[in-house]
């Protein structure tokens, strides 16, 4: 493959050369691998700077709905929108998001629209990187906001808060004033709360839970990146397509402070440090997923079981006669067994 | 260190020799671990099997006091017992559980008791490690339990449950009729649930809450791993002794049906495996901690955070020139860089 002239195309803003890069990154073959890293070499530094705005919301809190009027509304503006997904689940049930383009009908629809399921993977890691740098290649395709989209299961929502520059939570009108079991941890990494479904009998509710919502996020510590009055709490209406344009202004007030205090780009510093350390964890512990290591692991592990080798023992042995010769050139001394 | 005289010693029930034993396998030093390695090969297969009761609590559902009078009653009855503890926090906080034996004066004047505090480790990883092999050690020096405490912070029940025979989660009276917020995931994992502080004000509602658990556990699906009947939610009462041999009695009855049924055994070659695959990788990830790995590391983090490098492709410069020739034993066309 010519990733030089793939590279052209997607600066040239042709969504099928950006279509295919995807596919490319989402590959787990080696070759497709290296192409990947050679594409994105090619395209660094000359993209557009999105806004990668990430939000969360389990099932049921109108996701769908709000990310196709929010993005329809962004469109409407002259903006270019991408929507991608992180979904660890997608590969066990099928695509529990974005599982197909029915799903925004009308923002598929849209000539400055691209909408991308989740990659099928069932590791969370995969997901993870292959969405990364499918941003990355939205950003050199020219889109101005990439939306990242994710259901709130295990720690997906943070890994989707570490490749945004703004995260969200979307959340439904809750009876009552108890607040709707949402982690503490979760509260503490969004920049902004979006109560949805603020239209016919709910909209009191909705008004009241943000409410409840705007008064927790008060009680937690102020954050240096966030200026005066946020972290925000608002009501929305996806079916209605109230608010949507209120809530854009303060994503908007909210970058262009972080812009101007340094925190925007200090925060993608610290992304792009977190994921290189992360990428280099993950590909040692790939080596264990060769079929030589995993036939070593076996045999080890039927000693470990029968109770012949203790498990450090074992770990030693995989390690310094199975994987070893490991890195004569970073510790000699240690490793020359 | 003449380690085979040591494990000698051990066998033979010398406690300073166990507790000298549990010094040399908390010690990170590289000449350390080969000892230990080596002190725990020569103790494999010549101790006892202890039951390994794993034992979850928060602070203030009176944990210590529990211990110490179940650990009482135990040596009572002839039974030797060594206490454990997993307290990842312990670094932090300067030990939040078993900080000091003071905690548990009388249970610590026992001939047959055993107590010792969490390493002062502030990874998980390695306070695990440590604990498995101290529980070993026990065995070896022919302990008839072992008790392994930890807080119910983070992962911590998980990893006591992953080094225990039977799994037991203490709880406190709670007011009304709600469970006190443990997660669903513990409630699976737990093979009986105690409720203390049966006594004075608190008998009826300690005796409603457990009623309450016994419902909730039964809606959870039946395991393999439990007889009919199991698992069971019990009151006790540490400070009144009371409940303490019949909580015993139940976990009898529940290992000698594991034991019988094969699930015992199952179990523990299940942990063996396990602990053998995480000492694998945690031995794999150590190599990113010498100090030139590190050195190469924030080198290209820098690049990274710079926009100079994408987080794949240093990922990639980083495991192919400054930790490979990685395993050309294992895969040297991948490697061959």
């Amino acid at each position: 493959m010519d990733t030089k002239d793939l590279a052209e195309r997607i600066l040239n803003g042709e969504r099928r050369a950006l279509a295919r890069a995807i596919t490319l990154v989402e590959s787990g073959r080696a070759d497709h691998r290296a192409q990947a890293r050679e594409l994105l070499a090619h395209l660094r530094g000359h993209g557009r700077e999105a806004l990668r705005v990430g939000l969360s919301g389990t099932p049921g809190v109108g996701k769908s709905t709000f990310i196709e009027a929010f993005g329809m509304m962004l469109t409407g503006q002259g903006l270019k929108v991408a929507v991608l997904a992180v979904d660890p689940s997608s590969a066990r049930s099928g695509g529990s998001i974005l599982g197909d383009k029915t799903r925004m009908e009308r923002l598929s629809r849209e000539r400055n629209a691209f909408i991308r399921p989740s990659p099928a993977q069932s590791h969370l890691g995969g997901v993870a990187r292959r969405t990364r740098e499918a941003i990355d290649l939205c950003e050199a395709a020219g889109f101005d906001v990439v939306l990242i989209e994710t259901v709130g299961v295990g720690q997906s929502e943070t890994v989707v808060a570490e490749m945004s520059d703004l995260f969200l939570l979307l959340l439904a009108p809750a009876g009552g004033d108890e607040l709707q079991g949402v982690k503490r941890g979760i509260m503490e990494i969004a920049d902004m709360i979006l109560v949805n479904k603020a239209d016919g009998d709910l909209k009191a509710t909705a008004q009241r839970t943000c409410a409840d919502y705007a008064g927790a996020l008060r009680l937690l510590r102020k954050r240096p990146q966030d200026p005066q009055g946020f972290p925000k709490a608002l009501t929305v209406s996806a079916v209605e397509e109230a608010g949507l344009e209120a809530a854009w202004q303060e994503m908007q007030a909210l970058a262009d402070w972080r812009r101007e205090s340094g925190h925007f780009a200090a925060r993608r510093e610290g992304q792009a440090r977190y994921w290189f350390e992360s990428e280099v964890r993950q590909g040692l512990l790939a080596r264990l997923e060769t079929k030589r290591a995993r036939a070593a692991m076996a045999d080890l592990a039927e000693e470990v079981a029968a109770g012949r080798l203790g498990a450090a023992e074992a770990a030693q042995e995989m390690l310094e006669h199975h994987l070893d010769a490991v890195m004569p050139g970073l510790d000699a001394a240690a490793s020359g067994a």
